[in-house]
């Protein structure tokens, strides 16, 4: 049976929505102790600058990061000129992120999708050959602002980007995680049919309505071969105070261990680091697993 | 498109693990509100005597059960006598019940699943015309004293039941939540393969693991009609202190809705009678929809 690789995203998306400062040294040992539970694809910081403290120290997460063997690193880049800041810090992997609904796109990045548009295929000519380019678009099931999304207006505008630069990874995010599993099947099944030549699919979910396993369940039997997760669920949702945010990377390890999926990742030492991750200081978390299994070990 | 029958189970399998005795007028009470909320089918109580102190008061549940239009309520009946019992308060519909794991069944109704294969002949012997039979098989994926169960115990084990009564919806039952949804999915595609005359198919889930609503989509895409939920997540494990129990019924109707498979449940009335569910003394809740419905109308 195939396998299935998780991207492991509480270093960038998990981090940013910690208030108080990670000191960076402790950034950088959950990464280490994240890569060697077995992850080896990573969304290691994002190069943003004064817009989010936090990722303030992407260069130096990003160095660290970039030392680990056979890890493939991501940087999170919404604009040329953060493509640009990380390339020159060694990035070899790019995720350039646009929303498919406007309202949600001009709050978050400032541009209207079409902007974004160019932005991507900005990014993508700029790129030095051996560099991987994946596109992330957001709010591809539903928008906080505008509600459900037609898969129309994701199919359309996949049009206009991949017509620019097709030779990218496609993740298709749930961002609001008010997407149910049958949605998510449907929409890979119309893209993958409509954009044969994408070299691969990811899905990107939120688990704040406890869909997280069965949306990527659903992106997995599907064909989607790569699936976004953060390690206790690290995250938050800003609309909705008390919701957890991504899809736990604990609760997808154990869901694909458990059909027979290999995920590379050793559960007892990504618990390990899903614990440093949950200890930190304004961390929310999310997921079922780690709690499930503690509790089977206090009655053990 | 097909839609989906919920069976709401918080008044048999969520009060059974709450604490203190729960009123009988409040019992019945939340019947009513789940009943007005739109729910059709319900497992109001069982007749299991000073086995279940909580249940003592299965004939008034049940006659006020009987009184709600529309409901098919159908009452837990582990052996003949309690069948006796369930059918002289007026039962229509009865749900009988065995382990698939040896030990799990003498632990739970001590008696070997060949002893209680002989039960379930019985019952189904004595039941007058018109009174509906289901036949739940509990630890159809995993027992929390054997761990995984080989799916070949379970069709060996629908041979002998079906063969002596074959005109019964069955229901196999995720009792640790420890099932993963390709094994959801796997078992219901053999079974139904093998025992295409079987009038209907059900699935029970668990959320403790946080595979509930994944498995419940699994089960529904391989053709299960009938799903299991308990109002509030109401339920509990006795191997797994502070884990939740009974997949939500909450999130299984904003899942089926969200894919357009109508449930006929209101979703605004059941979240209010799954708050009353939620205010029991003693009550263990699980689910994400209640809370995250609750954040975002804090939140606007």
């Amino acid at each position: 049976m195939r396998g299935v690789s998780i991207v492991e995203v509480a270093p960038r998306d998990g981090f940013q929505a910690v208030g108080p400062f990670i000191p960076t040294a402790e950034k950088i040992g959950i990464v280490r102790a994240l890569h060697a539970a077995g992850l080896r694809r990573m969304e290691v910081t994002s190069f943003v600058g004064r817009a989010v403290p936090q990722l303030a120290d992407a260069p130096q997460v990003l160095a660290a990061a970039l030392e680990l063997p056979g890890l493939d690193a991501q940087v999170l880049t919404p604009s040329r000129k953060h493509a640009e800041r990380a390339l020159a810090a060694g990035a070899r992997h790019v995720a350039f992120f646009l929303s498919a609904s406007a309202p949600h796109n001009l709050n978050n990045v400032r541009r209207t999708p079409a902007e974004s548009v160019r932005d991507y295929a900005e990014i993508a000519a700029m790129l030095p050959a051996g560099v991987k380019l994946r596109l992330n678009i957001a709010t591809a099931f539903d928008c906080p602002f505008a509600g459900a999304v037609a898969p129309g207006v994701v199919l359309d505008l996949l049009d206009a980007l991949l017509a620019l630069e097709g030779n990218a990874e496609v993740a298709l995010c749930d961002t609001t995680g008010r997407a149910a599993p049958g949605r998510v099947a449907a929409l890979f099944r119309a893209a993958m049919a409509r954009f044969p030549r994408v070299p691969g699919w990811a899905f990107h979910g939120h688990d704040t309505y406890g869909m997280g396993a069965a949306n990527a369940f659903a992106a997995w039997s599907e064909g989607v071969g790569v699936i976004d997760a953060a390690a206790a669920g690290l995250g938050g949702c800003p609309f909705a105070p008390g919701a957890t945010g991504n899809a736990a990377t604990e609760d997808m390890v154990w869901m694909f261990e458990g059909m027979d999926v290999a995920t590379g990742v050793d559960l007892p030492r990504l618990l390990e680091a899903g614990r440093a991750v949950a200890a930190l200081p304004g961390a929310q978390t999310g997921g079922r697993v780690r709690e499930a299994l503690r509790a089977a070990a206090t009655a053990a």
